[in-house]
């Protein structure tokens, strides 16, 4: 990246957990400066696990990289006026605040409004009323779980991803940034919500399943196969795992190729009249498919396996432990996964966004330490003068890291 | 939605399956015109399951929503220089190009360039060389499947749900909309690249996963539960299915209430030592919690758990199928899902963009028809006259709706 196409954005958080935090990160990522404000004894999420051996947590470590952290008790008048100051701070690449409180912590736009009327707000809700929500009560609802995990077993498999925390926080920094582009047009502000139930709603309705699922009930889980097509995951003669996938015809070419399946499929396309060069119809053989492919895999070792299918174009993937997966990106010079070192944990493998920026990716930072840049951001950014930052620390209205962790 | 933001924006998206499309359908729901091209027949995805009853693709309709569809064969030298003509439009909102082609097809940013020198580009791969990966194997190959299912089962569970490919889509979205705010204020344009497995591996590592896995090793599955706190599922008495979550201590003590079990867990914590107002303290004895709670929930049908569990503010959700959960979406005037009249298919259930825009939804529109809009975009766009157009028509060049299922 050559200059950060967001460097003249100044964007304030005041969230907690996975889509605030990582929706701030990513704006951060793209070169905005992200304040995140948290009480001076840290948001709920402060100690999330994972954690390090030091204690401190992994999670929170990796949710904030390179943001500044300010804290304040915004739960007390005067902090509150600190945080709308620093929300409405003048410049054009102000004025965007993005939060998910509720209740009386919540600033509203409307106390925003009167200090600048070009805000753009985004609140980050559970569902869209208000009620709240998470990324496992959201996909339970939604009826993922039910179509996940082996088939015939009838019980609900949660994913262990939050996926619609994630992909809450990018669509949280896509509103943000559909409304700067149109602030720098028109000057004005925009107030923007997101809800995680409406995330996943709009999901999986992106993927057309609400409409099948009204016309043909609900999908039965099918294991590890690829729906509407044919993908497997095989078990190699090392107990390493492969996934497979042949979405099209050329994909399915060089998997007859290389297994040597070809004739054999030739004659079941013969005898049932089928053409398995249509995915439905390799989707509908899945089981059968997979048990003829299934010997060539366990015959051979991984080292095997991944030679004759790099050689024959196959589309496939190895399974990793996540361990593994940590190892070979630390490895790799090019990854965007990279060391830092982290205040309170010490070296850590840590990411950045995926945009590469002409050819390169930026090299992640590290997470502040909870109120570092409390001081220096009221000085610089509110002009309050030493002693008044010392009055407001003594009153317990903003926090430093010595003493929010004394506290 | 007032004014759709981002109206002053002309993407051309040359892209298939769910991450490029879904790229182009999210700015698209924000205002933007997007043109999608395909190759006259149809891309690989254009048949993609789930299908309608009329045998029209569910998923296709899904991810091509509000977009205009042109059809012209790239691989051609007069089909490539059209593309590239869409591709460099004059205006200030235009020289916005997605793409997913590698090999042969793909348009360079250097002939893009020739024409118009500030052309934001972004190419969507699957490894960031080129290689090709889909959600199926990048997944399997970040060490996810491992993590996820019942505990002990030591086998791979692949996620249902192509959350790579959405989370893909979306920072596709926010790269492009950071190089509009900077192509606004600089007038330059971008070079943007993002892949599939970079993706998967800066997800995994934003939730301090890989530094965790470094560690600690890779995390064992552990089914259904909730990652360093409480939160898992319970069968009611009517054979309907819970998530509980317990993340914050008000959320436990709302648990403990409504359940009547504060008594045990007091004496459980005497008994061990321990403090199950801590996170990390209810995750390790997240069995025995359970164990604890699961006679209440399968002593009541649903609503009489809905009821209290509602009415003491526990967090919670319930498992619903996907056909349950769609004809909820569709009964709710609020939601972000709505039927619309789609062309080849009939009344469907669509969903749009979950970001609310000063405290509303835009409503979905329906996909076009494959082609639908080549000869309007050609005369137009291009300034092609009624001839000129035939005779692309006539040599394959470009396609229209009856032509290209004639072909």
């Amino acid at each position: 990246m050559t200059t950060p196409p967001l460097s003249h954005l100044r964007v304030l958080e005041c969230a907690t957990f996975v889509a605030g935090p990582s929706c701030g990160m990513t704006l951060g990522q793209l070169g905005a400066e992200v304040l995140r404000v948290d009480l001076p004894q840290g948001g709920s999420d402060h100690q999330r696990w994972p954690l390090a051996t030091s204690g401190a947590s992994l999670y929170w470590a990796n949710l904030n990289k390179g943001k500044r952290s300010v804290t304040i008790d915004y739960r007390l008048p005067a902090g509150r006026e600190l945080v709308v100051e620093l929300a409405t701070r003048p410049g054009a690449g102000s004025g965007v605040f993005v939060d998910n409180l509720v209740g009386r912590s919540a600033l509203t736009r409307a106390e925003l409004l009167e200090r600048r009327s070009d805000m753009i707000t985004m609140r980050i809700l559970g569902f869209p009323d208000g009620r709240p929500a998470v990324d496992y009560t959201v996909n339970a609802a939604v009826g993922v779980p039910y179509m996940t995990g082996l088939a015939g077993s009838g019980e609900p498999v949660n994913h262990v991803l939050p996926a619609w925390d994630l992909l809450t926080g990018a669509m949280a920094a896509v509103g943000l940034l559909a409304a700067v582009t149109q602030r720098q047009q028109t000057g004005e502000g925009a107030d923007l919500q997101i809800a995680l139930a409406d995330v996943a709603l709009s999901g999986v309705g992106a993927l057309g399943w609400l409409a099948e699922a009204l016309q043909d009930g609900p999908r039965a889980a099918h294991g590890n196969h690829v729906f509407g097509s044919f993908g497997t995951d095989f078990a190699t003669s090392d107990g390493e795992r492969v996934m497979i996938v042949a979405l099209t015809q050329g994909q399915w070419q060089a998997l007859c190729d290389v297994t040597g399946t070809g004739a054999v499929f030739d004659a079941l396309e013969s005898a049932l009249g089928t053409d398995l060069r249509e995915e439905s119809a390799r989707y509908e053989l899945r089981e059968t498919i997979g048990s003829i492919l299934r010997p060539w895999f366990s015959a051979r070792p991984i080292a095997e396996v991944r030679e004759d299918l790099d050689r024959a174009r196959v589309l496939w993937g190895p399974y990793r432990t996540m361990s593994d997966a940590a190892a070979l990106a630390r490895q790799d010079a090019t990854s965007v996964a990279s060391e830092v070192e982290q205040p309170g944990i010490g070296r850590m493998l840590a990411t950045t966004i995926p945009v590469r920026w002409n050819g390169g990716t930026s090299a992640p930072a590290p997470a502040p330490v909870l109120g570092a840049d409390t001081e220096q951001v009221l000085a610089e950014e509110l002009g309050l003068s030493g002693a008044e930052i010392g009055a407001l620390l003594q009153r317990g209205v903003v926090g430093v890291p010595g003493r929010a962790e004394a506290s």
